[in-house]
């Protein structure tokens, strides 16, 4: 027995308690609060065991839910980042490396190399893994959203462009699961008037 | 494309946001306030990639994972019952099979059975995944109460055997986890009293 190498995994349990207590912008349903971190990861990795079917290309379903259990952990130290907040985007980058660096030095060699990998590989975008967790990152909010009348939309003024904007690549982890959002959660929402309509929905990827 | 499939899977995401309105009795870091079941979940499905190591059996990380972040869904409808709570104890099993029932014919048939499976699972402990899964949901609040110095124990005035008691397969899991949290989880709180030590700590299992 490695007493070090367990204290170490131990101590990196305890310390990512903190992500329950790193606020996104998206309304939970009902409405009477936000969602956190740890909250939006958990309904992410049920979501991709119930839909990787409707991944483009064959996934590792292990290895796209720790992806998306882990990926928002530097959050703790770097904080959300609203997505269409663009002072705070241009600092991001910059400020979830450091985040990286002080986290993952926590665990073992091994284990801090191995979710460094991961955390990368989903800021990448470059495999069917973290492509689909993309779409996930992309699909939860937007049917919270949609589920909460278009609250967080309507709050802000939020524009289609933007949002198209964002999901930019959504497509590219499930063409059905985009194509199901855009009818299912968008359209509607235009509609209502939550979300202001400044180009056409169907127009995008063109 | 099956649509009313997709549609039915999406209905059950829909739904399964309430688990994060389900509270528990454990105090997150800081103690400002209790955890809910899906941060309790994406907390333990964290802690089987790393901690997956110490099962004393083999076991398929997926499965004790997505078993992980469901095995709680059926408080959504039955709420959650606190360990130590014996009189909701005695109609816990009957409201969860009830709330089973319900929730996963949500799903499309093969993915409900799926589910229901896997909580079955959960629920009898009879397979390493399941035994390793009941480690962790006795470990992880463990950790938490050690990290708050004892508040959730010392608050109910919590005695060791009935820790203990609660605590009788934790070990059928993970031997290794299971001593780690006697010597670093109860010990610790036994000598400054935020437990009642009405039995002696390293008799148990005997
Ligand atoms: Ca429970």
């Amino acid at each position: 027995m490695d007493e070090k190498r367990l204290e170490q995994q131990i101590a990196f349990c305890r310390e990512i308690d903190k992500e329950k207590f790193i606020g996104r912008q998206t309304w939970l349903t009902g409405a009477t609060r936000k969602e956190n971190d740890a909250e939006h990861a958990w309904h992410m990795a049920v979501m991709t065991v119930l839909l990787s079917e409707y991944a483009n290309e064959e996934i590792d379903v292990l290895r796209t839910m720790t992806m998306l259990l882990i990926h928002d952990l530097v959050e703790i130290y770097a904080g959300d980042t609203y997505a269409y907040d663009e002072e705070g985007k241009k600092t991001q980058k910059r400020r979830e490396l450091v985040a990286a660096d002080r986290l993952f030095q926590m665990l073992p060699e091994d284990q801090g190399k191995k979710f460094r990998e991961i955390w990368e590989e989903f800021e990448a975008e470059n495999t069917p893994e973290s492509r689909f967790a993309r779409t996930m990152d992309n699909l939860q909010p937007m049917m919270l959203n949609a589920a909460t009348d278009g609250k967080s939309w309507a709050d802000r003024g939020i524009r289609l462009s933007q949002i198209l904007g964002r999901n930019k690549n959504t497509a590219k982890g499930s063409e059905v699961l985009w194509e199901y959002a855009k009818e299912n959660f968008l359209q509607p929402n235009l509609e209502k008037g939550r979300i202001v309509e400044d180009v056409p929905l169907n127009e995008q990827n063109k």
